[in-house]
């Protein structure tokens, strides 16, 4: 977790660089994504995910994740998260000196082998092997192990998925070792009422502690709703994309993340202080616009811009 | 209301047919207005604002009102809601047969005199005039009044509004003999926090079943959180428009009512029953883009489509 984010009411993950380009069939040069972390860890976002340790023959697009942490370690007070779908990735993320590494777990069956190749006991078993890599290092400087549970709120392949079965893989997984798991509603089928329903049993089943984070999309406009659910739940970390960027490329019709700007303005707005610039995140969203001229980004606030005398919440005195 | 709609959880009132074609340049002619009205009451829709009843030269657009209603009525469990700016207006509105007459009043005095040119102690009394005018009516069959404190969250011109001035307001316009009140996020500008603050400072004021809806906006993605909060204080009344059609033209910059499909998509979702067909309803959809093939219509659920495997929430056996 980023140093500085001590006092933050929110903690705004960014997974624009990761989720948004691997969705992009442009690939953005290293200088641009270079420029794009800089300038969002410098409008105060506290973490970004800056790429993914999967072969680069799959996704070309974050071939140079390795040389996007080594630079935005260097960044000051920013955590610096990765995702990798396998032990191999972890090995690299290890490397790489991330601070955080996610790995993608799909409550769906069907979804786990279209997405990874792999079964749910397969995951396990790596998943157990990741743990094993990880505490070989020295504790001083270990990164954080969340596994996310993709489709947690229903699959496009299988429709909607178990609840009971989201809360057994979510003990599974702590009781591997994970620092952390997740919910991930990788397809826009959730909504708030199961955003409620499954933080709490999760929470119920592995502690609060152990699940602080959501990761939301806005497929069918239901993102910011199912954010106010998760924030009543107590969960205080939130992933979003800048410019809405990203999907999932083996859901079909699931496309669009959270918008980062719209989810710091609702935050902001409500009094929650997110330590974020929404008028530099804008600009950083105009330079993105530039890089990748042919896409197209999602959002409210850019268009409509700030409310007239709008003031930012302001940080607790600690 | 609806006799239809006893067992709703929530009342979704569409306003599109008036908040969203007086935003349009476009004429809609009357019958394609009926055919939408008609299609989307069958779609399950218990309340619809046809239009207002303003001068055909400021507002052509809904310059056929009075016949709109008289169609309406005829459909069944329908309520038939209006628009009345003044007093003229609302004797038109008794005229015509509506079941319900709304009536907005700018919290921002600025705005007030953009809008309908006067003050707010003018307003106060031309609804004095208006409850007056209503109370002439044998009491079987005369309409609900209720006064719609737009601007309620900021105002475009002057910016944030007290919220010692929209309970205030609220206390005088429930004093002067309205039915109801309701809040106006006009502008965009309001936020779950502020949603709930406000309604339950004004349930206190004028108690809680003399505030029952609420009309609010996507202008800047936080449309369907604010439902949320509203929600959360007791409110099972909101007004949305088919497709995001409408804004305000006084209020630079405001457009986007929340979006119907999703609004109810959001609701049926979280087993919040609202007796309203939402492939229907996407069907009406199609119909108004056809007759207004120029205008832009919103929403997330028309590209998306519904999850495979969603079901609707079921009415609550009475």
């Amino acid at each position: 977790m980023a140093t500085g984010g001590a006092t933050r009411d929110v903690y705004v993950s960014e997974v624009g660089t990761r989720d948004g380009l691997q969705n992009v069939d442009t690939v953005m040069p290293t200088d641009a994504k270079k420029a794009w972390i800089a300038a969002e860890a410098a409008a105060g976002v506290p973490e970004i995910e800056v790429g993914s340790f999967v072969p680069a023959r799959l996704l070309p697009q974050l071939a140079d994740t390795a040389d996007l942490v080594s630079f935005a370690r260097a960044l000051p007070d920013l955590s610096v998260a990765v995702l990798a779908p396998n032990l191999h990735g972890v090995r690299a993320a290890l490397e790489s000196g991330a601070h955080r590494i996610s790995v993608p777990l799909s409550v769906s069956e069907t979804h786990s082998l279209a997405n990874v190749k792999k079964t749910h006991a397969e995951m396990f078993e790596e998943i157990a092997a990741m743990v094993a890599a990880i505490a070989e290092r020295p504790s001083q400087g270990r990164p954080a192990l969340e596994v996310s549970l993709s489709t947690a709120f229903g699959c496009t392949l299988e429709g909607p998925v178990p609840e009971d079965r989201v809360v057994a893989m979510a003990e599974r997984v702590i009781e591997l070792g994970a620092d952390d798991v997740g919910l991930s509603d990788t397809t826009g089928y959730g909504n708030p009422a199961q955003v409620r329903r499954l933080t709490r049993r999760v929470h119920a089943a592995v502690g609060a502690d152990r699940m602080t984070g959501i990761h939301l999309h806005n497929t069918r406009g239901q993102g910011l709703a199912n954010v106010m659910a998760a924030l009543d739940e107590g969960l205080a970390t939130i992933d979003s994309s800048l410019g809405g960027l990203g999907g999932c490329p083996f859901a079909p019709g699931a496309s669009g993340n959270i918008v980062t700007e719209d989810l710091v303005f609702l935050l902001e707005s409500m009094g929650l202080y997110t330590g974020i610039d929404i008028e530099q995140l804008l600009a950083v969203r105009d330079g993105v616009q530039a890089a990748l001229p042919h896409e197209t980004l999602y959002g409210f606030v850019a268009d409509a811009g700030l409310p007239k005398g709008f003031e930012y919440a302001r940080a607790a005195l600690d």
